[in-house]
């Protein structure tokens, strides 16, 4: 027992200090590693095996709708980056160069990739001609770099994995339709697979993508009441088409510039997974994106039979699609309890010599902790119903816990002392003008998440901005951020 | 019909200019596309596609053999690249080099992973402490970069994409069990999945990898007669260990090093996929690596039921786990049959007007144009009978190739004039002594590719050396080589 309060009682409580937390469970989960490799982290197999899963999923997802998977190189010529003015304004700050290629200096230095929509508008400019070349819907899976000042595994790193989508157009509306298509099917993903409620939204230009015409974003909120961008899909219009003369010949033998979008996906959304279903156990995976979903763990294993029933309930959950791992360990049955719990398994089957006689098992909820026994013969079935409500109720919790952490404000002062007070989004309108977001963000540190797509976001006639007291144009969802 | 011919005939004949019949084939199947980036290749969607399968098989039978995934990160610090000797003498003279981060230089630069030992030795270093954290058994998909001179689209290209496996073991047997496992995994993988024949075998000092004690090699034979390496499995002994300090503890309680093992497989496959098996009307893909398997060709499209009954037959295919497009577009049959030959498409099928008056439908395979009439009520169950034939026969065909253009010389005149005037390996024995192969490789441009693991593999006792005629050590299989 002094082993299993070990591996518990090392994890900071979230109440106390909700960073040490989640660096706890991030190093006792096994998700992570170090390297000498300053600011860029290490993927462990419990950490990587969630990505798997992630990519898996979305890319099922990506691929119904025509999407196709491509791969372009990991490095971008200067000149190159340089073609999008507001673009390169973005990212060059913050890019690693490469400036020699084995013994000799390169004639043009290099970066390695923020993310490619250079590299894809040089391959549209060759690539299309015709109207029959549209509409392109490629996407790639790859790492990106980005040259942060301050880490944080997942959340914040030099290096992290994600998608970029990046689609040409012949017409406007083509890439916007597009462009709400792909935030649709992020918000679907984050709420049916990873049972992460979101906001969705459209950002303000402050905070919209260098060398955009429109951003979108799906934000959530974590257990400490901080929000977190999840997935943005941004349309570039025809600004990128301009600057790399990406144009087709049309129906009407005109000559025209296509219109682009692009949209991604990041590791963040295991950052997300984590600080939204966590508790001071450690990791609560949902069901569907659990590399191990069921953990069956054997009472008294050196008894008779135990070992055997015990890989019989692990075979008939496996025959059943359920990913199952048996424990059969030296350890004792309550650190291997604790294990379960801080790996986030989503349930375990407890059997021993008592439970056979019976003929029966004891299935644990890791969410709730809820026991129940049920029939070896059943152990499947009712396995798989269960794993369906765990993944039902971590949705509907993180909800309701997302509810009661919306706030609105009406007058300043509410919304100063809301911002001081309650971690949560607060909803207050504003009047469009990025000077009130900068001292919206001076006074609180809260930043515009965005502007929801829903009925609720454009401001009624008599609506105020928070800040300013002018007319008011949209509702915003405001929120501080990872 | 002009439409038709066009896309064939500016395909240049394998027998004209093998090396010209590649470029062609590469590009009019839409394999990979250019950018602005030197010596970069783009991975286009039927590209990619063939690597997405590639990846999913071997990462299975991967997972099936106890390995798991991680991610570690694409930069290696000089100083710990320069930590073994002979790895950083194999590989500085080809990494590019990360000076500048953001807008300041780095205190210590870093390469861009050629290869990631050094990363998984600095890993391990941290997370092995005791036997019972071995073995560890990490594999990870990503892509490298060696700064190549002159490339060749999968061939040999600045940036690849890779798996690379790197184990650790408790003792030397392990990890040769190891390197030899992984070996086998390779060739079952190449001669069952993409009908490619190999030697398995073990390379010489001269030809193994930078840091390793012993090198294994599947080596295939290309339609042209020169050799492709197509994957290598290493057994690095405790060197990388004793450099990097990861030692254990024992279960006698000794501190002991570690033994290590590392693996590899690239998107040179694709390559060696078009060269084994490609003909001069284009690509000809093995059923279970293409990515479309069969593609469904309306004759008359336009008659009354045509396309509702190919629209049916595509689904009763799909139906039965055949990878199946139809071809709907407005162009003639002809040129619809050239471009799946053109693309590789295992097999198609015509239906038209009279096919279905008789209730039937015409299979044509791509490898060997053979058609055959079957009843439409059982074209799901003929077509996935026929793609296992045409998986089965291609197999056969490259294997009866290879044995064709495998040569015996058993004099240094006998092996020139093999070198010079049939293409192959060449089966020749050799005293060991890296000064021949050096003779050889000026005198012939031919390279040891591998000794071969068999019973043939150690040379008899009477037998001499091919070049200077002294008492021979090994059997060797020569060629020229990509």
């Amino acid at each position: 027992m002094a082993q299993d309060k070990k591996l518990v009682e090392s994890i900071t409580s979230r109440e106390v200090d909700f960073a040490q937390w989640y660096t706890d469970v991030v190093k006792k989960a096994e998700l992570t590693g170090y390297t000498s490799v300053k600011g860029c982290m290490v993927f462990k197999p419990a950490g990587y095996a969630i990505w798997e899963n992630i990519r898996a999923e979305l890319d099922r997802r990506f691929k119904e709708t025509g999407v196709e998977n491509v791969y372009l190189p990991m490095f971008i010529p200067e000149g190159l980056l340089e073609k999008e003015k507001d673009h390169v304004e973005g990212f060059a700050p913050e890019v690693a160069w490469v400036t020699h290629g084995g013994l000799n200096e390169l004639q043009e230095r290099m970066c390695v990739r923020p993310t490619s929509e250079t590299l894809f508008c040089d391959l549209y400019n060759k690539d299309i001609q015709s109207y029959r070349d549209l509409p392109k819907l490629y996407n790639q899976w790859c790492s990106v770099v980005r040259w942060e000042k301050t880490t944080r595994p997942f959340l914040r790193s030099r290096e992290f994995l994600w998608q970029e989508g990046h689609t040409a157009h012949a017409t406007a509306e083509e890439a916007q339709e597009r462009t709400e298509q792909m935030l649709n099917l992020y918000a679907d993903f984050l709420e049916d697979f990873l049972a992460i409620p979101v906001v969705r939204g459209r950002k303000t230009d402050k905070e919209k993508f260098a060398g955009a015409e429109a951003t979108y974003t799906v934000e959530a909120l974590m257990h400490d009441g901080k929000a977190l961008q999840s997935g943005t899909s941004h349309n570039f219009g025809d600004g990128f088409a301009k600057a790399f003369d990406i144009q087709f010949t049309d129906k009407d033998n005109k000559l025209k510039y296509v219109h682009q979008t692009s949209w991604g996906m990041t590791t963040r959304l295991i950052g997300a997974v984590i600080m939204v279903h966590g508790d001071d156990s450690g990791l609560v995976l949902p069901p569907k994106v659990a590399p191990t979903q069921c953990v069956v763990i054997p009472i008294r294993q050196k008894a008779d039979g135990v070992m055997d029933k015990a890989a019989e309930i692990r075979d008939m959950l496996k025959a059943a699609g359920i990913r199952t791992k048996i424990d059969d360990t030296d350890r004792s049955p309550g650190y291997k309890f604790a294990e379960q719990e801080m790996r986030g398994f989503p349930m375990r089957v407890e059997i021993g010599p008592k439970d056979i006689e019976r003929g029966e098992c004891v299935l644990v909820r890791r969410d709730t902790r809820e026991k129940v026994q049920v029939k070896i013969e059943d152990v499947a079935e009712e396995s798989a119903k269960l794993l369906e409500t765990i993944q039902k109720d971590m949705f509907e919790r993180a909800l309701a816990f997302r509810k009661e952490h919306t706030y609105e404000a009406f007058t300043y002062d509410e919304f100063k002392k809301t911002a001081d007070e309650k971690p949560g989004f607060i909803k207050a309108y504003w009047c469009g003008d990025v000077a009130c977001e900068e001292q919206i963000k001076a006074d609180t540190t809260c930043t515009s998440r965005c502007m929801p797509l829903s009925d609720e976001a454009e401001a009624p006639e008599d609506a105020t901005c928070i800040c300013c007291g002018k007319k008011a144009r949209k509702l915003v969802y405001w929120g501080k951020a990872y």
